[in-house]
């Protein structure tokens, strides 16, 4: 059976399910969602209007038996944040449900018209729109148990939280994992506001029953299914017990500090002195000496790196799952906090208010940064949560993000490209994750297109993270790469061992051919990737977006960066460079 | 004596007078502070950074002899609200002075190191930079006060409320007005937060022993000037009695009104119940009735058209200064307010803190449309002035305007283009206008380009507001005369009369030309305008302004404003068409 499209009108309450069309047959994930934004919203439109739309889709493997960490659902839109085009996708256990009640996207429009709110459950028989009143103002953790317990199949929630329901620009997508913890986010660009905008405060999604997803060339599919999982299994990074499973992301922290790239008080410096006190191994310390919580999580059935994990309480008890490394910066280093407990409420805090991590820590830097409180103050951090929660003026203006608050208080400091904060890698000190901050269609943005492998980690080749010399060219190659696996369904995380072992990146490419019948080989993927990109620059382009949004902030170009003392020094040039052949 | 640039550096205290470079000689105004910010100012810099400056010009025939209504000073730099080029100019004292220091632009740039404010005192004998921490937190009532009693000679003051300080982006700029009151303003754009980034709280100007303005043909000036004066003096709209000094520029709201195009209730309607209570009329009456206040107020020197008024309180004793008819709309009939008491002392609020009021007003307009507050609240509105004045969250959110509130409110009906919001004439049923919004490099702008003069008064021409047709050219023409009336110091209502009469037209020119020595007709004065348009809509390309920023909000695309019933219809391609030629 073919798979479908599912549309669901908020206006009038009514959904219909469509067929693919051929434009759109070959894409999944990141590709299909952007193809169907750039079709089909109107990029001058306002992003929380009538005419915004929320599209969601499941990667091209997702749903299929083991393909290994593939269960990333891909979210499109107008962002509120950005005001381009936006793709943000989450782990957690939607993707395959999606796909296995045989649906390529669901496509939500309009805006009901009483201004009540809805959970949408969607099921092998369809939708039902059941009114929401009762779930409003509350966070998502209890948002997911109520669900849980109504609809008792274990089905996915895609859900907001308070954040979304306001509308405020930094609302994220949260997901929920197999524990039913709402911790998995499309946290970036304020889609959550999207969603809030249709009056939707959550999906259900219950695949019992679904048709699977069809298989083209099954043998095909089991060959590179077999190619992918045994490099992922064999890499240092990502297989069992390797850097990734033990220690999670934030296995990054000692690491990215101690290359002078860490930021520190709202981009201040690129050096923590208490980066080993918020690190993944002081995490894993915890869990051993608390005797709860856990390491080598999976976010999603099937997942075999298992990078997240679930920070315990000081009594042994879970309390939120996971922290991260981009969360240890921004609620960590770039507040000047070395308390991990402390960061790990505030996720909470994240999670449950329905905040993207990055953008909610990194709007406490700035306005610390204003004077209006002292970096480090962790006490002072967590309450300002309290005011997000009670929608005070002041929580407005945080639930908005950096560019908000700094506007609110003045500062001109401001760590955003196309209105959104950075992630946890100074691009003064890094400079070819500055380059795809800069040039990437979703605004500042590491998992765009992460440099940081051959930068950094020495995956994928090794280059000086100092120098400028080539860094337009890696952006590229690494945001086209990054535009294919985010239509796969794979965790980005893949990227480490196939960039290393040829054979798994033949392995993903022939495994997404045997799903959808596609002649697609390793030699492909760099070419379907800058399709997806040139679609995506196109919308903003006509968004009104040009060169001068491709630029990092003005201080990092005369403000030296501690420890190496780096201004940002890649030319205007380079950088406009990375997209030349689009308009070519 | 040949006119200086007198430049003041914040980072070091320092100042210098330079020769005026031959490339600007030529210009006085808004054609010198443009062309300055266009070639001193980086169109990517952040606004409140180190790197803008604010340029501050008398036109070419302040300070001359009985040039009638002749005192507009030109404030220029890159604005916080736009993000692109802003000219704003006020009338109050300051343009008459500057010039007669024999100055043709101070150009303010840099930040003091230790973060602390100063008060610049500017006489004949340069530049003297006091120390004004005693002055921070105060309202422009009081500093305007406090500054005459220490300088004795009547000084024009500029300078900026406490939302100025705050460096929010709806800050203006106060001048006093003839009686030491700061109800005169360079209001929008937040130019206001420019100067605080400066940290500069007043400029203080003296003209006391100045060199006076150097007249290159005194015969031709004269000849000029009294072509000019008999325009003003003859017409309807301009002469002693005529409509502009009876009843002030609020002589407007019963007839947009009528015309269903008065801004009502956040832009979603042309006509308002009680306009006929917020009316010029009704100031009028007022004054007569309470005994006190007064009709026909200069706003300076030399004034002949003499629009201003000053509002009594109900004890008929001075209230505030003036009340225009676009404060009438946006803090009136925008916000289904239908009491002149409390528009008046909303203005003297926001002529205190240093708010712009076309934007103070239609902010609290979208926080009704929010359901924060109901429409017609009067109470809650006045009430709303004591959050900006304690600074609270919800202060700093309204005091940055429209945008930024709509933004923390989630409100998606934003009635701003460029990031301004629109003043009191709606798009949809005076088209005209609209075009000048959308297309103006200044933000949505009645003053950039006022088409409401043959749309609906019937000046320079009679064509019908509802229709498409010809309004680009026609707001070409508007735009382009008025960069060049901005340019000469003159009042913009001198457009009524020298409109109507050609020989004010040819007058005008005239004694231009006579002050400057340049060669200047009747016929050089819409290319001279639309050179200085160009200088502008190319700094705003280079800060990465596209056509997509000269479009209106869409909500105006799809609903319909009563009681006419229209939506915005003006094709791109007609907007796109104003400024072509800049490319061509």
């Amino acid at each position: 059976m073919a798979r479908k499209i599912l549309r669901i009108k908020m206006d009038d309450l009514s959904y219909k399910y469509e067929e693919v069309p051929s434009k759109w047959a070959k894409w999944g994930g990141r590709g299909l969602t952007s193809n169907i934004v750039a079709e089909e919203v109107d990029p001058t439109c306002h992003p929380l209007g009538p005419n915004n739309k929320l599209v969601i889709a499941p990667g091209w493997v997702s749903g299929t038996p083991a393909a290994p960490s593939s269960g990333r659902t891909s979210f499109g839109g107008k962002s509120p944040l950005t005001g381009g085009i936006k793709e943000s996708n989450s782990g957690g256990t939607s993707s395959q449900k999606i796909a296995k009640l045989g649906l390529a996207a669901i496509i939500l429009e309009g805006m009901p018209k009483d201004s009540k709110w809805y959970v949408l459950v969607i099921t092998k028989d369809g939708v039902k729109f059941e009114e929401a009143n009762d779930l409003l103002g509350k966070g998502m953790y209890e948002v997911d148990e109520i669900l849980w317990k109504k609809y008792p199949n274990k089905p996915a929630i895609i859900g907001i939280g308070m954040v979304g329901e306001k509308k405020l620009s930094n609302a994220g997508i949260s997901v929920n994992d197999p524990e039913n913890k709402p911790g998995r986010y499309a946290g970036r660009g304020g889609l959550g506001a999207v969603m809030g905008a249709r009056g939707v405060k959550a999906i259900v999604v219950d695949d019992t029953g679904g048709p699977g997803v069809e298989i083209a060339n099954m043998d095909l599919f089991k060959t590179g299914r077999k190619k992918l999982t045994d490099a992922i299994t064999s890499h240092d990074l990502t297989k069992p017990g390797g850097g990734l499973n033990s220690y999670g992301t934030n296995v990054l922290m000692n690491i990215i500090n101690e290359a002078g790239g860490l930021p520190t008080r709202n981009f201040s410096a690129g050096y923590f002195e208490g980066a080993s006190k918020i690190s993944g191994e002081m995490i894993a310390e915890t869990v051993e000496k608390r005797g709860g919580g856990m390491t080598g999580h999976g976010c999603h059935t099937g997942c075999i790196i298992k990078c997240s994990n679930i920070y315990p309480d000081e009594d042994g008890n879970d309390l939120v799952s996971p922290v991260e490394y981009e969360t240890a910066m921004s609620l960590g280093s770039n507040c000047g906090i070395d308390d991990l407990d402390y960061i790990a409420k505030m996720t909470y805090q994240c999670d449950d208010l329905g905040l993207d991590t990055i953008e909610a820590g990194n709007t406490i830097a700035v306005y610390m940064d204003s004077g209006a409180l002292e970096f480090g103050d962790k006490e002072g951090a967590l309450s300002l949560f309290d005011e997000i929660r009670q929608m005070t003026p002041l929580g407005r203006i945080l639930g908005q993000g950096v560019k908000a608050t700094a506007e609110a208080f003045g500062v001109f400091r401001v760590p955003t490209i196309k209105g959104q904060s950075m992630p946890a890698y100074e691009p003064r000190a890094i400079k070819g994750i500055g380059v795809t901050y800069a040039t990437t269609p979703m605004g500042a943005d590491h998992t765009a297109g992460y440099t940081i492998a051959p930068e950094i980690a020495g995956v994928g080749g090794k280059v000086d993270p100092l120098s400028d010399e080539g860094k337009s060219e890696l952006s590229l190659t690494f945001q086209a790469a990054t535009a294919f696996i985010d239509s796969t369904g794979y965790c980005l995380f893949i990227a480490f061992p196939i960039l290393d072992i040829p054979e798994g990146w033949a392995g993903m490419a022939e495994s997404v051919a045997g799903v959808t019948g596609q002649s697609i080989t390793g030699d492909d993927v760099i070419s379907i990737g800058k399709e997806i990109l040139k679609v995506e620059r196109d919308f903003n382009t006509r968004a009104g977006f040009t060169a001068a949004d491709d630029r990092p902030p003005e201080f990092m170009r005369y403000e030296k960066l501690p420890p190496h003392n780096e201004v940002w020094t890649v030319s205007d040039k380079a950088l406009d460079e990375v997209f030349a052949w689009v308009n070519s």
